[in-house]
């Protein structure tokens, strides 16, 4: 392969020249890229024919493309509802946080260090949620709504005293996916969904009667519903209670500036999206879900949750709160599996409000109000029934056996109604909707809107009387100026890809070209409702498609879905799609899952989430799986055993030889093999799970195909399947196109999840084509074994493949170095902040150890910067193994160091130029990191969640 | 008027709220909005009736209205040439600075220390200019190629020891927009250019015969031609010197990396457009002109300079060099008037270079020299002769009577080439030229452009064999990651509106919204060709025309040309048309211009341009016009007298009583009067110009009517003018739409000047409506008068109104101090910036004055931030005046401070906190200065203005 027949897009990805090749070829010990890929990937998996995947032209050729697509969506009026709604993103949000680099390649927060700004939007976010549902505790986001149901449910079940056959309670105008999401959660957990008609359930018994004679866990009520009533559910709540169960308020913010809160009727938990908080529909998503808990259940919500603590200097500083609950730390007692989130759009959200103010909002729900009134005064004088006297911005409106001429009507005047059955549609109006709209409907349906509403009001026990959003960020920054600056102020505290290198051993920070992000933003792709007619998407799914035919042929599979929103539930659904296998071959008993001792402890929470039971492998000392302790637990499982998950090239970062075998003893033992994909950016054009061996992987979009992290989401996950799992991949009961009749059910809310991020991968592989994406995967690997040959003699490289090369990552042991010195990994991660770098992962898969991956993205002068670093750290760690200096002294032990300690007292043995401007650090060019290192600890012995009152900044 | 009236961008436009207003006026002692708006502007000026300008509805709204107009644009191919071709502007280029407020809100870099990376992107692009085109010294951009060609006849006839009649000889392929350009701006300084056919011009002899006998100062040739024939004019530059004459070549930085530069074959300047480095035609700009020079002329240059020099601590830093040469110095002894340039658009194009380093840019170059061969041998297949052997990306095809034909067919097939008469048609390629285009218009032709080019060499004598863009920034950042990184690291060295208050008397820096910006990047607007037909541009040109109705409702004018694309070009066309107009009332002696002492240096350059003499008007004391020195000028002068130019409210911030009487004795004495519209921002909705008294004014569409900055360009600057002007506007030889036949010329190179973004000030005015206009009007005098009540005592006011009000800025005397304590307005503009602020304007209108205007857009808080820094500062000063501290060791005498300045040994007699955090500064919002005070005499005295080796950087 030369460079000539690369598309030129390729160099502009790949950070080392042609030139810079030769060097690090040499550097590694490899003669050629072919003999370095020949010797890292081992021969029985070596992928046999390269990847049938033309390039485009040039980056304006993708963008021609993409329009000639976007041209084939027709944006129409929608008023359709059901959680996804018409939003103004106001400009300086679009421009300054959803196109800006500085907000959307920054990685999760895990450094909370430099990462004080998006975690200030978070708590921004938190405070909105805690403050409009009137509840203790909000994370800072869920997947979407209909997952956060789902999740409610799990939680509900864990705090509630019912007895273990006890049911969840879901009322029916409860938004259809929500339901049918909760459901396909329900099942393999062994818990029983009832869907009734909850409006008038005003006691105990009145409860368990509508849950057909069985005890209850949980409630799920829709408030406002999905048909737009809005019932006082406080008699509910009360029964609930005093039946021992819990309720869980699913909800719309924009309402709730206008509604009394779930938290002051009794709701224990409010989940819901803030999609209409200035995030385009996006045919879908990324939006943002929340969830929000009454005080007592902090500790048993799922997801992430940022919290105020203090730096070393004890100034306030923000950083993830109480995460020992996670997943990754809990593995298979986790209580759910998620892990990225929507940080990203929870920002965007959070400073819809912060612009807005707590005025701004009532008045645009107000304005909202007020036109679904003037719709209900308007409509009965043509003939058409309004259902309900209670609404916010939903009328259900019936017309005996006429509801799809009134849905075909109002297509032909451009507008998208829902038809709920044969005799009702819902209509639902939102900040958008502009006379012109309700003219267009006027005319289809033969009435006048411009007529002023008829004055009715609410029940009093309805109407909010509550504060909200007093804090006074929500109350500074109104004027397009002041916004800026607090956007720009934010940002600056933060380091991301446009800063330098994230080498992550955990995620693939690479490249996020603008020319994949463009579309993100056009209207023909944002503004498309998930359940709007097909005949209206066939741009955004002709797109779809060619993604699922080229991630296919990456993969080696036969089948994809990419409706999961992310990698957590990809993993979900492909295991789902074993055990559906499996049960459909009458073999629904089989409910081991083999997970090696060093995966990711998602994979761990997954199994459990589909119903399996997790038996550890053990890793051997190389490593790599333990054969011999493999083939005990299969020997001891065999029959049970429905699947294996394994992660490849391996968490460690090799290429294992045992591969093939492994899965050929598996599927000797009838069970199947579930491939992590997480690390598929080590064997694109190289190597296909699917064909050595893997029945089921799920993908990271997010990592190896350019999606950027955001902040810590959004992210996809779409699952691959050989073909005898295809008709078990997750479908949707609202969009037939969406998946096999035969599916397991929707695991995301929207039909094609995360739909208006998909420009993105399908822009990334346009751009590089096959030969493309295959260069940038030996580069991928020419660049993790440049970093580990540089830095072997330093810091040993933990595991390494027969060749002594690693894959597209490696892991530095710094544990002997701990021991001899006592500086310890998390040392090395803060001082390596002051060298202006983000941490490598510490202390995953191994404790005591950094793993790195610094992609193909990164150029050979910064891969040389970060490596000139490490050796200069590890200089300093041997001042301290020398004596030199003590550890509790050393720059080591007190970085980060904030450009406002310099002008303390200096105490310290090393001198102020020392800390802050180690190694060649351009002081011209120096991030500055806004706190000291922080205390964690001490945040989650005082947990505050929320923005906390301005006093808590003085001194 | 209520909030409740006004359209909802008001509130995001205007810095303080309804809350805030009440507790200004208190302070300022207004009882209400009114009470101070009727003290402050005078009645015999106030404005009777409210602007009739409807607001849209909302944002969105506006949006969809721009969107309707671009949808009337037809985007076509473009083979029309000409000097505007079809770029690919890089995504990370137009992202991260197009559509970066970092970049887009930027002042010019007064303040270097402040500005470093603006100004690094300076020096580039002047490397890139003097690189390729082989000459010593370039400028950090001119206007456009057109005015660059002016510019360079009056800087040969300077240099030139030519007679006084000797002529400008141009040669008759040069653009035809410069030659008309060039003809304009000739015309009032008396200078003949004679246009002629100079190829085979090879003797001092020949050279005179060409110019009709006449003596030369000065030849221009554009290289390669209009017609794309590529002439070695070394002959004709050998002539040129021995005649004693100076030889300008315009060229295109595109064609000149496979060129022999116009320095090596002799040219004494080159100018041209760096267009087609990445910036959109945008139909007709606005794009960086360019001109170097040889050796020795540098300081007879016009425009802005960057040179490199020191810092306080003897690091390298970059600042304006040379800026004695400057307009605003010399006056009416100025060679040229231009003031702001085209900073963001030769940023933009310095960085397309520096993305594409030196072999990108040549493969480009091929790649669009191949296709121009590959038609040069289709086409005579088809019958078209090619008339020209030696070209490079432009054709001038040869069809006896058929150029029309030939128009129309490529027409048909959506592509627009040049009739260049009834025999010739040009068709110029470029690097978007696709194959389907050129099918298109072989498919138009009859002529097949798959087949290879024919192999022909050029002439070596053209051949490019020097060197270019060897320096490491242009080989560096190559992929799009290391080129998004360097673009932040720049950026981040910048302080622009979005980090903080700019407040500036000279300039209005006020809000430049999302909103307003966002349509200056779409594909309808920003692909258009200037000289492409009429009917293909109809919403652009009705926007113009909406925007033309506006602002003559708003100045009260009757007729205004958008051409100008700077304020100096509007200035410069309105003294023209005054001109013009005492031409045709046979009152062509009148030449005398009156300009008050206190006006910008422009207004007597512009003067000087356009062929009047200026006669200098006294301020008395208080500040005004001395009426009794105009008088006495008046009668002296009246016979003669052309104009008076006054700035109104005057350049001191005031609204002075005298102006009616002023225009009324003008007008008695049969003169005309010109309004400097610099500060309009303190009369939209208040008062017009049009209608007490003025004649004619150039409005600056950057400073009031929200174009931004672009660290120094672009900027419009419209001429509008009573109806008895209106014959004698501009106009545009290749488009009859651009203005009256009987007008003036062309002053800028396109009939529209720089028409892209004009949608910005369009959605402005939209947005805003009369009623929001007129408010933001009065908050900006509210905003001005209440930073000068809050800092009156502190610092003397030095001039108010008759009320003891100012108007929307006001002038702060730091003489008294000064002379107390030796603490210069310098050591307070650098003070500031420790205290994170843009300094306000120094020493202008009055030597030892900092002047500020404020804005409409500053938050109260902002505000308050700015006067409690300035308090703050004035403590500062009184310790210097009780001896507490001597000037020469205090903060304010070693500012700005930078963070590496804290790691040094600290001598200062005041703490390193106090340094860089004073006041209330929040250190985790701090801005830091990349640099410390700059030497600027240093860098004069070593003049170096383009990159320096990289060892420079060295300690």
């Amino acid at each position: 392969m030369t460079s000539e027949s690369l598309a030129p897009f390729v160099a502009r990805h790949i950070g080392p020249g042609d030139d810079d090749l030769d060097h690090m070829l040499e550097t590694i010990g490899a003669s050629s890229l072919d003999d370095l890929i020949a010797r890292a990937v081992p021969q029985t998996i070596a992928q046999q024919r390269p990847l049938a995947l033309d390039a485009a032209p040039s980056e304006a050729a993708v963008l021609a493309e993409l329009r000639e697509k976007a041209s084939r969506n027709a944006v129409l009026t929608s008023m359709i509802g059901l959680g996804y709604y018409g939003t103004h993103t106001p400009g300086v949000i679009k421009r300054n946080i959803l196109e800006n680099p500085a907000w959307y390649t920054a990685y999760t927060p895990y450094q909370p260090e430099i990462s004080q700004g998006r975690l200030e939007a978070l708590l921004n976010f938190q405070t909105v949620v805690t403050d409009l549902t009137g509840l203790a505790t909000a994370g800072s986001s869920l997947l979407d709504e209909a997952t956060a149901v789902a999740e409610a449910m799990t939680l509900m079940r864990r705090v509630s005293k019912a007895p273990k056959d006890a049911v969840l309670l879901v009322d029916a105008k409860v938004m259809p996916q929500s339901i049918a999401v909760t459901q396909t959660r329900a099942t393999p957990l062994g818990l029983d969904v009832i869907v009734a008609d909850l409006r008038g359930v005003d006691s105990p018994e009145a409860l368990v009667e509508a849950a057909g004679g069985r005890s209850v866990f949980g409630v799920v009520v829709q408030y406002p519903a999905a048909d737009g009533q809005i019932v006082a559910w406080k008699k509910l709540a009360d029964a609930a209670h005093e039946h021992g169960a819990l309720i869980t308020a699913a909800t719309d913010l924009l309402a709730l500036t206008l509604l009394a809160s779930p938290g002051s009727w009794g709701a224990d938990v409010a989940v819901g999206s803030s999609q209409r908080f200035g995030v385009p529909m996006g045919f879908g998503g990324p939006h943002a879900g929340f969830m929000a808990v009454r005080s007592g259940l902090e500790r048993n919500m799922p997801g992430r949750l940022v919290g105020v603590s203090v730096d070393a200097d004890g100034n306030q500083a923000y950083r993830l709160a109480l995460q020992t609950r996670e997943q990754h730390i809990r593995r298979e007692k986790a209580t759910s599996n998620i892990c990225t989130a929507q940080v990203l759009l929870a920002v965007m959200a959070s400073m819809y409000a912060v612009y807005h103010g707590p005025q701004g909002l009532k008045a645009i729900a107000e304005r909202v109000h007020e036109t679904a009134r003037r719709l209900a005064t308007a409509l009965p004088k043509a003939g058409l029934e309004v259902e309900h006297d209670t609404f916010f911005d939903t009328l259900a409106v019936r017309a005996e056996g006429r509801a799809q001429s009134l849905v075909d009507s109002a297509l032909e005047h451009g507008v998208n109604v829902w038809k709920a059955d044969d005799d009702t549609v819902y209509v639902s109006v939102d900040e958008t909707t502009s006379e012109d709209e309700l003219d267009a409907l006027g005319a289809a349906w033969g009435f006048r809107a411009r007529e002023a509403a008829e004055n009715t009001a609410w029940p009093k026990e309805i109407e909010r009387t509550e504060e909200y959003l007093t804090h006074p960020v929500f109350n500074s920054h109104h004027s397009e100026t002041a916004m800026l600056r607090y956007l720009r102020r934010l940002a600056d505290r933060d380091y991301a890809l446009d800063r330098g290198m994230i080498p992550l051993g955990s995620c693939t920070m690479k490249l996020n070209a603008t020319t994949e992000m463009e579309a993100v933003t056009w209207p023909e792709f944002a503004h498309l409702h998930p359940f709007a007619p097909a005949n209206q998407n066939e741009g955004i799914r002709e797109l779809i498609a060619d993604l699922e035919g080229w991630l296919c042929e990456i993969t080696g599979y036969d089948d994809i879905s990419l409706q999961p929103n992310a990698g957590s539930q990809g993993e979900f659904a492909g295991l789902l799609a074993i055990h559906a296998y499996h049960e459909a071959n009458g073999e629904g008993h089989r409910n081991i899952c083999l997970i090696p001792a060093s995966a990711h402890g998602t994979n761990a929470a997954s199994a459990v989430m589909a119903g399996l039971k997790v038996v550890v492998v053990k890793t051997a000392a190389s490593g790599e799986v333990d054969l011999d302790d493999f083939k005990a637990k299969l020997k001891e499982h065999g029959e049970n055993l429905a699947a294996i998950m394994i992660t490849y090239p391996s968490t460690h970062g090799v290429f294992e030889d045992t591969i093939t075998e492994i899965c050929s003893l598996v599927h000797e033992a009838g069970g199947q093999v579930y491939v992590d994909g997480a690390n598929l950016n080590a064997m694109v054009g190289l190597a296909q799970p699917g064909k050595f061996g893997g029945d089921v992987s799920h993908l990271n979009l997010h990592k190896t195909f350019c999606i950027p992290h955001g902040g810590g989401g959004p992210g996809v996950g779409p699952v691959a399947v050989r073909e005898h799992l295809a008709p078990h991949l997750p479908n949707h009961p609202l969009f037939a196109e969406a998946g096999p009749a035969t599916g397991v059910g929707p695991i995301s809310a929207a039909p094609f999840g995360s739909a208006s991020i998909l420009p993105i991968s399908w822009a990334y592989v346009r751009l590089m084509g096959g030969e493309g994406l295959t260069k940038a995967t030996q580069m991928a690997v020419v660049n993790a074994n440049y970093v580990a040959k540089r830095l072997r003699e330093a810091y040993p490289v933990l595991y390494a493949g027969s060749d002594g090369l690693v894959a597209h990552e490696c892991i530095l042991d710094l544990r002997p170095l701990t021991k001899e010195s006592g500086i310890t990994v998390d040392d090395v991660a803060k001082r390596l902040i002051d060298y202006g770098f983000h941490a490598p992962t510490m202390s995953f898969p191994v404790a005591g150890t950094l793993m790195v991956e610094p992609t193909e993205s990164e150029s050979l002068e910064e891969l040389d910067r970060f490596v000139d670093a490490m050796l200069a750290i590890r200089a300093e760690i041997q001042d301290v193994i020398d004596g030199k200096v003590a550890a509790d002294e050393s720059a080591l032990r007190h970085a980060p160091h904030t450009a406002e300690s310099l002008t303390s007292d200096w105490e310290h043995p090393y001198e102020r130029r020392d800390a802050v401007y180690p190694g060649s650090t351009d002081p011209r060019s120096k991030y500055w990191a806004p706190v000291r290192r922080i205390d964690g600890a001490y945040g989650d012995r005082n947990l505050i969640c929320s923005c906390p009152a301005p006093e808590a900044y003085e001194d």
